[in-house]
């Protein structure tokens, strides 16, 4: 209800500022006996540093996580799961010359009003993006139990500094082990020239993320509002740095005819035997579809094709050039927002979109096992 | 938790299939002693009436509303409001023909996954359109209660059948209007026209919705994980039509520098009083903006600034041309999907959009209440 | 969140005040392929209906409900089952004498406080105990989910007026069919003459229901805070005429000693078989238990022994005689209430008891499945 | 949803295992300006200490509390406030010589079969009372919450072994520098023979603990099933050891007749100006009352009279006698809990009552807020 908690079944909470002793989270929900080392969630961190990626020249924390409940033996106990983070780097001092002043694209001002001047202001508090590692080590369990099912995930960047990769030349597969994770090998020069551009001129980037599930049986999803592309736009949109979310052709939709955007059913695996209950088709039936306009999801419900959702990353605000704001008495000051500020929030934001969708996804996963006992 | 709500303090819950008895909803949460009035709710629905609209050919529901609880004397009691429409044109000999076959673009068959058989085919049953008549008899009440904070809402269509009207000619004022509840006069005949050739084609189109807030408070929408954007991308994906969101500059800002994209910040009362506490400072200070591309929402937490969200809607899936798809035992078979419906969800999906925007920022309105403890 | 809903996966919603066009409610979660009728609600209304019940001199309500939502041929379609009861006696003018005058025990008060005078007074309005026929709706469904799996449950009167049966003698068993819902055959005479006297004195009296759970699997219920007993004496201290609750032994727990109140466990099923795995042992293991001074349930988590629950409930508040109040002025006056008023709430709460319950069961039955996943 | 969490507006999610490497929760929805200081929670938390108490010869944990998050220059900053308390005295090997026997009483056989032989045995790991400490220490921010309205809560042992204080004695008032946290000066030496009595048989005690709290405003609770009595219920059942609830004079009021039962109201302030909006009649009126056998709610609303909730408290569960269980092949043997066992819940539980009383008013007090905004 106040708004750190993700998910119903499977739920995870968070806590942490950014310059606090530490960072946090507790999952809660997750099956009992499934195989958990503090390594998976240390792997899926390592991904996110700082340290391996050219745009992130910021604070480089290790991220060193520890598990403080809910793991036994090897697995899982089946009650929460919690997990923290010690900050390391938090010198405060490196915003002694912000003080009091709102920097622009950022929460300062907004966590101001809100919480009647009590917020912590050093290096965005709450606001951070620091509390996406939380996210990310959460993530990693979902996405072990996914495994178990056989769902599979992958993300990348298609599009950088607005340089988009041509549709045709995405490629999902391997993108965690290519610079930016990008989708292609061929745009990485572009990007690297994009991102020398910015450098010079004191000024940072954003993109695109594209996040895809495999294997994810039909089913998942329930109507009216808890969509699963809902449930998905919520997951992204929720990070700090995202500002649009599509679901398959998404905006491309939009200018489509229907003709064009419907994705026409296809046979797979026909039956002879018309006398089968319904319960027993609707079990083993499977079908193909010659497009995926829809990205996986109908009527709110995935439908066993890959699940394709997009999020726009918009540039990070941290930016080392002279800008208008005001300060917490309301005159105009100038600020320059130097510091340990990566240049853009792609690609250490990529690990934290492929966790939402993950943890989206077992969420549902989870709540669809109750039909199953009828 | 199993879908059919939204919301947490203002909450609502909706039942009902397209061709049942029909169709209602209970919103729980609204404080007692707002004015309504069941008129208050059928002016909303009204504008959603398919027979005001040229790209509405469909079903002529009356849509009448009634209200079954929770209003005394003319204004709110505090209970929960329950509200109901009869099902006055429900002739399911019009769904016939499709028996047993999938409809592509449509649930027919992630429902029939999902519910192991047991879905009530017939138009589409829960995951029809026709719940969305529940949302905007909803939204009305929640627009009541916002404007008694001075929040008011403006929602039109932007783009349709591909054509976009330019950035600089958007008025939303009066949207209401228009036809096609149009952001532009100039617009319409390019529109209609893109209809015209559409129905010719016997193909149907899709749009963009943009929905703006005025006068929000700065200080709704909570951390993390339930910003107030991710809860408005939430609401809005979860209408059946949406394939994407966007907040402000949305997938634009993607392709925007940091300092571009930053809106920066100008007086408006500078005080001179330093001694002030920070929870009195918090309290008066007012800022302007030179720009708007976060779309009134900074760290998930309204700035003061509009709001603004858009909305992809993809074109409607019910086309009367033959479309490729399998029945129930998985075999090949084409389907025509006649009958009565619309050739767009533009412009009916407009004040469903509205309603949902109106009902989350309600929400978030009642929750921020309680800081006023302290 | 604002209260009118119970359960999580499977959610009951409710509306609808004493004096308005009807009460309703929304049951959520609900797996697909349920057969369920609506005579098989009728028939649990029924049950609670006043005309049954010598104590029951109230209004008399045919309780007809209809279904408005949720079930397809027969079966429950895993979409929102919604019922309704129109509310057919709801003569307001049988409170004009009370206007305006709070009476003694009831809610009139504290809704006039909390609801700035916006409540609904007319027969307490959503106070009245009118909304308990939507819990026992709903309660048939929940029963038909549970005895799907084998578990049962029966209700009894076990005390009425201060005259218990003896410990001993309480039989469960039929007593659906006894007058008084009563736990025993010989208690009868005792408890009519108690009514009697209770008559002719112009006063109300209260008793003791228990309910109990055969064949409860182990494992329902969730640690810490939602433990089974904890979410049973939520669910059944939500029921407006229910003061106390006790799991198992109870208070008398509390002055047993650890050796007389622990159950001891005895074997049914041992293996000889070690080498199996823990989860394997975990499946098959059953075990006898030498008494059940814990009502079925360890931990918070079901035993797999009968589970126990009793609920107090106080004489109705409503009484035929002058009682010292304050009118909404605050002036001192006197108050008689008169009407169509029960006697005792016994034992027209019984099935609203079992309703709670079996909601309460069949909700964490739901929930564990997500277990069955690894 | 998973059990972990307490409350909907300020929740507490908690997590820890009794020998894990500690325990630890996430208060989240305190609003912002809260003078707060970890010496808050500790001083709560030293009344729990096993070693302040005679008839707890257990475990002395420190129980040294450090808060991770939420708290900046002494005061909230109304983002989650998470806490922690290292476990220091976790010698798994204490319980060598239980390993696979199920403990009778405990959690043990219910968890086995729970989480499929995952669950952690060590002390029960997630179902010790250890648990409580966090609880404790989110009721002392709940307390401090509560105190900025003037509310104050009393809590004190009522009942101990079967030795109840006459009702005529029981004082709430410093009972909290009373041994036993006692109601009564005159019943200790009782208390300590039965104590005596209880160590000489190699056995365990209970008793009853009351929880009365003072100047709750009149309005406080929601209607029908999140009434204020059925969240203090299920707050209450929520501890290991409760297995009885009542509220007021509960199990008695079953016994009462109706004229008895009903609290009659009494004037206080009445007003001359008949005029008056119904809106400020509300706002303006008091009342007394001629009894509280209502313990202070009335409809499930708060009436502003003292709210009394009682809990029973059971024996604790490990005896050092040897008891018949089974080993988790199901084979018949026998068991000795030794070891550093408390000989009584009481009085180290009535902090722990106290703390999810002030959890649960302090929840409302909040909800109740969103009323102030018409």
């Amino acid at each position: 209800m106040p708004g750190n908690s993700f998910g119903q079944i499977l739920r995870l909470t968070t806590f942490g500022e950014s310059h606090g002793p530490g960072i946090g989270g507790i999952l809660e929900g997750c099956p009992a006996g499934l195989p958990l080392d503090v390594r998976d969630l240390q792997a899926e961190l390592d991904l996110r540093k700082a340290s391996n990626h050219a745009a992130s020249t910021s604070r480089r924390e290790p991220d060193k996580v520890e598990i403080l409940s809910g793991v036994t033996a090897g697995k899982t106990s089946g009650t929460p799961i919690a997990f923290y983070i010690e900050n390391q780097v938090h010198n405060s001092d490196d915003y002694a010359h912000l003080a009091g002043k709102f920097r622009p694209g950022h929460a300062d001002f907004t966590y101001f009003k809100k919480y009647s001047g009590n917020n912590d202001w050093a290096g965005g508090g709450r606001a951070s993006g620091r509390e996406t590692a939380i996210r990310v080590a959460a993530g990693a369990i979902a996405k072990k139990l996914l495994l178990t099912q056989g769902i599979s995930l992958a993300a990348a960047c298609i599009e950088f500094g607005g340089i988009a990769i041509p549709e045709a030349e995405i490629n999902l597969a391997n993108a965690i082990e290519r610079p930016w994770f990008a989708a292609s090998d061929a745009i990485i020069p572009l990007w690297e020239e994009r991102l020398e551009e910015a450098l010079k001129n004191q000024d940072t980037l954003g993109g695109i993320v594209q996040v895809s599930a495999y294997a994810v049986p039909p089913g998942l999803g329930e109507p009216v509002f808890d969509r699963l592309d809902a449930r998905l736009a919520y997951a992204l949109m929720s990070i700090g740095a995202v500002k649009g979310v599509e679901i398959g052709s998404g905006f491309q939709s939009a200018r489509m005819t229907g003709s064009q955007n419907n994705d026409q059913i296809l046979p797979k695996n026909a039956t002879e035997d018309l006398s089968q209950a319904p319960k027993d088709l609707a079990k083993s039936l499977q079908v193909d579809f010659a497009s995926n306009h829809a990205g996986g999801i109908l009527g709110g419900i995935s439908s066993g094709q890959e699940i394709v959702v997009k999020a726009a990353i918009k540039p990070i605000a941290s930016i080392p050039r002279l800008q208008n704001t005001v300060d917490l008495y309301g005159k105009a000051t100038s600020i320059k927002v130097a510091g340990r500020h990566d240049r853009s929030a792609i690609p250490r934001v990529v690990p934290v979109c492929a966790s939402m969708v993950a943890l989206t996804l077992a969420d549902f996963l989870l709540l669809q096992q109750r039909m199953n006992i009828l």
